[in-house]
């Protein structure tokens, strides 16, 4: 498929201060956009100045919630490198979701070239400040302009960019975590592992809940039993129980997150017995009653690695590693923002380069 | 709050010919729209001509789900009076969606006296065919820019109608069902109950399948036990089971219906046993065998009384009352559309009229 481009004629001006950067509310000059009609297939690709789009209070996406999305980051190393992590897998992951969400699925390899592309025009948008980065936001959009409760005829496919300050401001801090009792995100058979719109519309309420309360987020728990700890808003989370490190295994109502995927191979690399299984949240308890919950930590493309210093079952309130960051949660933080930001080998072959 | 009128200056032409309207793809004239912010609260109502809507790509509304809908119709009697069935349920329902997803609640009779007062102004788009509505759509989208997974800081209602035609072109004819074991619509716990986009774009996957296989629509079993029979699609149901007529109690994950409601409560008035219960599917195979199982249908705003001819679970295939439309069915049928369309005296006072 051929790209078009057109340029902007009214470049944006940057953000002044690199240090006072937000996420997601700055958008670069550009984005790519490309169609979906059944004569057609996705065609007319094209990186055009960002700008609003007109829709038809009809479209599909608007009413029956037919969207996906991704989430991953643009890097600028010392030298001046521009770089992804691992871009192949979010693009890979989602064409997954659009399988489970009915939208058609994409060339990825297309895709990712596209996306360099439009780095490239907007390369001056990635900021230079170590932790910070160009968020980078593939979405598609059921488009067609009709109340039926099928799936769409026509689709958007889009890329829009914000460059976004670092995750902690003052380094690495514990987070706070509430184990969600009453609300579920998701369940086997549902949509959980797809990113798509519903899943966050279904957790807005309990976050608003803890977030009440003091706590920064809430960890789920499976919709069946109501026992196997799940995910925690955007992160996947993992626990140190003795000498092993514990991760929920992915069963289809969790995302498959390619931070969890990149932390297990990290700290396997390292000799770390690494289970993927499924776990009691009362394994926890027991753990930390018995003193063996050493360390839990959230990991995401947002914050890469989130230690959590607390966690609250019911009444139960368990501090953990004395609300302070843990060796291994430290160490695989510095691990990866240093292949990220090129300051450690890229031994394991991830970093995709952007020119 | 004022409700501003801005009329159109290209008035749209109507549809041709009423017998061939078909669902949801063409807009009268008007829309309503009003806007949210945390300053202002709801504000800004006004009546403009249809037309597309600019929308930031980063707009809650295309990431996150934010998003809720509601279906009601409106109906033309012989005498040309047009009329709403039961629509404080429907604004009623509409503001328990917008709680669950952190929409912020709205003015329920404000709301309806602008509907009014759109439809009065659109009035020539109402159908005049018996069994033809004017299909009227509310729904609210978050449209904050950013890409924070938050509840959105910006919404905007809007109310679209379309002229819509008889759901069954020549009279009530039964559908074939499919009992879906793989896929799971809703949990309690989740969002069922809601009538927002994610619980719909969930859906799709099933029907898509079900389709392929010569099925009109699923029939979806509960996320935990995967044996309790919920809903159709866009329907709830209901099964006479000997002399007693089943439907699924609500229990968190279903989607409280309006002429699921309205059912109920004419088969009551009817001297009919009429239970709210949970109802495991297998219940529904031993009542098949036993030659108990006598009719089936759905009930929704769109199709009023769908009966079911024919429910297929795993390998056994039912065939209910010889795939023929039952009594109850019918006689439901012609006492909804009898009140609805002004030829059935509305003794439960369920009728709005618009002017
Ligand atoms: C629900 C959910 N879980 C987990 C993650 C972490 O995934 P990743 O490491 O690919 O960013 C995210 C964020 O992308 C998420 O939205
Ligand atoms: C999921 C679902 N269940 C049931 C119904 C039936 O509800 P009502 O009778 O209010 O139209 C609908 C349609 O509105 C629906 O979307």
């Amino acid at each position: 498929m051929e790209l078009k481009i057109e340029l902007t004629r009214q470049p944006k001006e940057k953000p002044a201060d690199e240090n006072k950067l937000s996420f997601g509310h700055i958008f670069t000059d550009h984005m790519f956009v490309m169609d979906w009609d059944k004569e057609h297939g996705w065609h007319d690709a094209k990186i055009v100045p960002f700008a609003p789009i007109l829709m038809s209070p009809a479209a599909t996406c608007l009413h029956y919630g037919q969207e996906v999305f991704e989430g991953m980051k643009a890097y600028r190393t010392e030298s001046g490198e521009i770089r992804l992590f691992r871009p192949q897998e979010n693009f890979r992951r989602m064409n997954e979701s659009h399988d489970r969400i009915c939208i058609p699925k994409f060339d990825e390899a297309f895709l990712l070239e596209a996306l360099k592309k439009l780095i490239e025009i907007d390369a001056d948008w990635v900021p230079h400040t170590y932790g910070t980065s160009l968020y980078i936001r593939p979405f598609t959009i059921g488009t067609e302009e009709s109340l039926g409760a099928h799936s769409s005829t026509k689709y958007k496919f889009l890329i829009i960019m914000s460059p976004s300050g670092a995750y902690y401001e003052g380094g690495l801090a514990p987070v706070k975590i509430y184990v969600e009792t009453k609300y579920v995100r998701a369940t086997p058979g549902g949509t959980g592992f797809a990113k798509t719109g519903g899943n966050y519309a279904a957790s807005l309420k309990a976050q608003d809940v803890a977030a009440e309360e003091g706590y920064s987020q809430v960890l789920w728990l499976d919709g069946v039993h109501r026992k196997y700890v799940e995910e925690v808003g955007a992160m996947n989370v993992f626990f140190v129980l003795g000498d092993e490190i514990v991760t929920p295994e992915l069963d289809g109502s969790i995302l498959s997150g390619i931070t969890r995927k990149s932390a297990v191979e990290i700290l396997r690399s390292w000799g770390y017995k690494v289970s993927e299984r499924a776990l009691d949240i009362q394994e926890l308890v027991d753990a930390y009653h018995a003193g063996t919950l050493k360390e839990a930590f959230g990991t995401g493309t947002a914050a890469v690695i989130s230690p959590i210093g607390e966690l609250k079952y019911n009444d139960l309130v368990m501090e953990i590693n004395h609300n302070e960051i843990g060796e291994i949660s430290q160490r695989l933080y510095d691990e990866l923002t240093g292949i990220q930001w090129g300051k450690v080998e890229d031994r394991f072959n991830w970093i995709v380069k952007v020119k």
